[in-house]
C-alpha cells in the first residue's frame, strides 16, 4: 500500500508568521501522499474576546455556544485553514481546505450534556473517506479544520486530535498510514525541562507507568491515549514530535 | 455536452437564515451538475465595525487592508461559506467549500494601484478548471467564495460577479453553461418600483439604449456586462433572476 502521512499541527504553530512558515515548508517535504490537520489556538479566543464574546473552557476544551461556534467556524475554518491553504499552494503543493462539513467528511454527534453542557461540540460518528481518496490519488493534499457536522445543518466544533486519529484510522484500510502529532517539543519527555530527555519508544506499559508516576503530563495524556487507540486499529506508525521534524520522523514513536 | 448551471447569490440572501434556507431549497432542486458563488455581504462590515476595523467602499467595492483581508477571510471562506456547506449537506447535496486558494482554483493580481490603493483586491487572471471539472463530474457542488489568490502566498478579495462569470467562461468549452445572477428582485426592471415590468429579453442594443436612459441602474450595469461577456465568449445562458426563480429560470435572459 502507499504511504500516506497524517500531520497534526496545533494552533500556536500556525498563529505565528514564522512558525507557520517554517511548518509549511517542513510539511513540503514530506514525501508521499499527505494531510495536515490544523488545531484552533488562541486567535478564536482573542477574536471572541473583541467581540464581546466570552472564552469558557473545561480540561483544555472550549465551550462553544451558538456565538463562539459563528467565531470558531470563521477563524479556523476560513482565517486558518485558508492561509495555510494559500501558503501551500505558494509552494507547489496542491492544498485544500476542507471541515468535516465539506463532502460529508465528517460527522458527528452533538456532545450530550452530563455535567457540563459543552454546547456545540460534535463527538465523531463517522468518516467518509470516499471523497479524501479521490483527491489524495490526485496529489491533492486535504488540509483539515477542526470542525465536523451533524448532517442536519450544524457545524460543530471538535478536538483536531481526534479528527486527525479517526482520518488516520480510516484511511489505514487503503494506505499504509502514519499519523503524526506535532507539538512544542521534540517527543514525550522523561523530564519537562529536559529537551534532550525525549523517550524514543513509548509503549502501553510504559505508558501507564509515566502516567501512574505524572510524568506525563495532563494535556498529553487524551493525545497518546488517541495515538494508541489509532496504532492499534491499523496505523502503522504514530509518531509525537515538533514541526521542526516531521520531515525526518524524529520524536516519541508508540510501540 | 451536459448542462451545467452556476449560480450567483449576493451576501444579503445568505445573510438572514430564512432567505438562506428558501435559496438552498431552490439550490437543491435545480437538476443536473451545478456550482453555487456567493457573495460577502454586510456581516464583514458587522464584524469589521465590532473588531474596531473601518469599512470604507468606494462604488460599493470594499477597500482591503491587511486587517479587513483577515475579516472577509473568516466571514467569506469561513462563516458564510461553511454555513451554506453544512446547509446543503443536510439536503444532500454534497456540496464542498472552496476559495480561489483550494485546488489554486482562480489565480488573481492584486490590483495595481492608480487612483485608488483597494489594497490585497484581486483581478482574476486565471482560472484552472481541472479539479473543478473533477470534482463537478463525481457530483460534487462547489461552493465557491468571493477570494481568490496571488500563487505567492496572499489570498486577495474578488468580486463575486466576476467569479462566476469567469468560472461559466471557463467551464464553457466542458459543458453547456447556464449562468444565473440572483438578486432581490425577479429580473431587470423597465421601472424600479413595478415588479412586473421586468425585460424578459435583454440584448446588447437594448441594455446600451437603457443604460443611457438611466433606466437600468448603476450597480447592474457592471454584472450585465460581465453577463455579456460571458455570454459571448461560449455561456449558453445568463439569467438574471431572483433566488426563487433559479430552478424554473424565469427573469432576464441576455441575447
Amino acid at each position: 500500500m502507499d504511504r500516506l502521512t497524517v500531520i497534526k499541527v496545533g494552533g500556536k504553530v500556525v498563529e505565528d508568521p514564522e512558525s507557520l512558515n517554517s511548518l509549511l515548508d517542513q510539511f513540503n517535504k514530506v514525501s508521499g501522499y499527505k494531510i495536515l490537520v490544523h488545531g484552533g489556538g488562541s486567535t478564536a479566543t482573542e477574536i471572541a474576546d473583541k467581540l464581546g464574546i466570552e472564552t469558557k473552557m473545561v480540561d483544555g476544551r472550549r465551550i462553544t455556544d451558538a456565538k463562539m461556534l459563528q467565531v470558531v467556524t470563521m477563524v479556523y475554518g476560513g482565517l486558518v485553514n485558508k492561509q495555510i491553504v494559500a501558503g501551500l499552494q505558494a509552494r507547489n503543493c496542491n492544498a485544500v481546505g476542507l471541515t468535516g462539513a465539506d463532502l460529508d467528511l465528517i460527522r458527528a454527534k452533538k456532545r450530550p450534556v452530563k455535567d457540563i453542557d459543552y454546547g456545540f461540540v460534535g463527538d465523531v460518528d463517522d468518516v467518509n473517506t470516499r471523497e479524501l481518496r479521490l483527491l489524495i490519488n490526485e496529489n491533492i493534499v486535504p488540509v483539515i479544520a477542526p470542525l465536523t457536522h451533524d448532517g442536519s445543518g450544524n457545524l460543530l466544533n471538535t478536538n483536531a486530535d481526534t479528527i486527525a486519529s479517526e482520518i488516520a484510522t480510516e484511511l489505514s484500510n487503503h494506505f499504509s498510514v502514519y499519523l503524526f502529532y506535532c507539538f512544542e517539543k521534540r517527543g514525550v519527555l522523561r523530564d519537562a525541562e529536559d529537551e534532550s530527555s525525549v523517550i524514543f519508544d513509548l509503549d502501553t506499559t510504559l505508558f501507564n507507568k509515566y502516567k501512574n508516576e505524572g510524568v506525563i503530563s495532563a494535556g498529553m495524556i487524551p493525545k497518546l491515549e488517541n495515538g494508541f487507540r489509532a496504532k492499534h486499529k491499523g496505523v502503522k506508525e504514530v509518531l509525537i514530535t515538533n514541526t521542526k521534524n516531521i520531515a525526518t520522523g524524529k520524536g516519541t514513536r508508540l510501540v
